[in-house]
């Protein structure tokens, strides 16, 4: 996912107490607008500004201030199993529903060994990763899911009927970090197609469609047209899976239900689903022997021979954690059009946008 | 996956009932004997022929001879919990943990909603469809992955440490069929590269590494070199999760470790790890209505605007699901190199091989 290049810093914890402000000002309770400020400001700290108070802080506030999506938790488990639960979230916030559901999941995997639970009529959760990662702390793999609005079509279609449809799967390791993949089932993201036009610059062949569904590596042409979902038909059908699960099975929307996306639509709830997993690491192996495997594993892949010129091989959430720790010392990078963005929010609720 | 193009067309049955015969021959008991070959003579029938008799029968039975693969099963489940279990294959036939493992875990999730079943020191189990298929006909959505010696580099590197490590699903639905995905993590297949150098034809971008590590079209240098995971680093963070859950979390071989693959090693066992999971739907949702919506969703997708020169938008798992038809009528077709293979094994068996 693109970062923020430029901008100016501000410390975290300066972003997250406006932040937390802001959403209780609009009506969250206090415990929910720590929790979706956390998850905003850890993407942004991971450098996955996409899901950071970057680009979604003020389309949530919009949402919830014209009524579409409702601040107050009335979350409910609507069917459950000794290792499954469905909770309706009713439209309230997606990342609510999110954390009940992950920390739900941990109860039952660590009774049973796994567990899976599905949330139902919900909306944006944030990132992928943060709830795949609150697994490996207890011990767990962790893996969550959710569909979107479409953006992609099927292979040889030329329609948008799937969306990003992004998972992730965080598996705990010792004194290595936990790997932690986070990804949307297509070749690249949107953002980077609009800066490839802007400097009219060509995209690489399989990146995008245009709009008669004709792969195409004019920039301007992909974004009237469609992205690519990754391997071809094999990212088709990875995000047709994801959307049969999170949309079909929880009896939420999927497919080209949707009203439309999160920014461009403030009428219609986005009733999104999610999907949440997590296996408990002894229920297969003793954890430190484990731990110990992993490390093993991931120092072997990170230490294997590099292709010419490659200077380092990544784990996955590598990146991230190193972003994070550059970030914590030197601050969350906000663009300028942001800042004047939060500071008009903060003008208009008044919880004046603190000083960089 | 390729086809094979051409070749002689044998009825299913009398392949079936040879191939039962040449396995018990070797020491497959008569019920492991009819499973190993149902899975590989259901691989054919869906145009799977790499996970075929037609490539994999030999090699199984020369493993069996050299001694590097038992042909009886001592299976154990190490490990259990009401909704994991891990099983231990003990160098048997891939294919009989496999199948011991998703019956496992359907039997499992029909009372706590979801289960995960691993099986460890397996060998190559077929095509991971075969596993994941198994559950729609019980109202279950089936999942099943494994793990394969090294064959793709990680993102930036220039050593094989990754298997293709294909991972299926399988998706109930009413009157539509089931949508079974089933890919391995690689772009294109090592069959196709061979093909194109046969014909001296450029490969597509981003298909392949030479032995450099460095991105080639050239199929000479990318037989000498490495095939490229989907989605480029996407697709190694999904390559080596399933590499970290099929091989670490079961305690088998992983990364590099593998002596060899399949056909080029008959002196040590695989060592595979191999992963089964089943959500029963009715712990969502129930059958009647979420067949219902399949039906409707894999209908809105077929039915969606095609792209220019596009004569059809398939879901996964129908062509497969039509060539069976076309070869249960037709019968399987077997390269003529493949039938002399076939006939000197009969011959050495005294297990004659039918005529067409």
């Amino acid at each position: 996912m693109p970062g923020v290049e430029g901008g100016i810093r501000f410390p975290a914890d300066r972003l997250r107490a406006w932040s937390a402000q802001v959403f209780q000002k609009v009506g969250v309770v206090k415990d929910d607008a720590a929790l979706l400020t956390d998850t905003l400001i850890e993407a942004n700290l991971r450098g996955v500004d996409t899901h950071g108070v970057t680009r979604v802080l003020c389309t949530y506030v919009k949402r919830i201030q014209a009524g579409v999506m409702s601040p107050r938790t009335k979350l409910a488990v609507v069917r459950e199993h000794a290792s499954t639960a469905l909770i309706d979230c009713k439209n309230s916030i997606g990342q609510v529903g999110a954390a009940r559901a992950m920390r739900l999941a941990i109860d039952k995997a660590a009774k049973t060994g796994v567990a899976f639970v599905a949330v139902t009529h919900s909306n944006h959760y944030g990132a992928a990763a943060y709830w795949a990662m609150m697994a490996p702390e207890h011990g767990m793999i962790g893996f969550s899911s959710t569909n979107a609005p479409a953006t992609v079509a099927p292979t040889g279609g030329r329609t948008a009927m799937l969306g990003t449809n992004p998972f992730a799967i965080a598996i705990p390791a010792g004194q290595e970090q936990p790997m932690v993949l986070d990804l949307a089932t297509t070749v690249v993201a949107r953002g980077r197609v609009m800066l490839y036009a802007k400097q009219n610059k060509p995209l690489e062949p399989g990146w995008a469609f245009d709009e008669r569904g004709v792969p195409t590596t004019d920039p301007h042409a992909a974004l009237k047209g469609l992205l690519a979902p990754i391997g071809g038909y094999k990212g088709y059908g990875i995000s047709l899976a994801i959307d049969l699960l999170c949309g079909v099975l929880t009896g939420s929307s999927y497919g080209s239900h949707f009203p439309g996306f999160l920014a461009d639509n403030l009428k219609d709830p986005t009733d999104v689903g999610s999907v949440f997993a997590a296996i408990n690491v002894e229920s297969f192996m003793d954890l430190p022997e484990f731990k110990a495997s992993m490390d093993k594993a991931l120092r072997e892949m990170k230490n294997s021979e590099r292709a010419e010129g490659v200077k380092r091989i990544y784990i996955p959430g590598e990146i991230e954690l190193e972003t994070k720790a550059d970030r914590l010392k030197h601050g969350i990078p906000i663009p300028e059009a942001v800042v004047k963005d939060f500071v008009a929010l903060g003008q208009e609720l008044s919880v004046p946008f603190p000083q960089a």
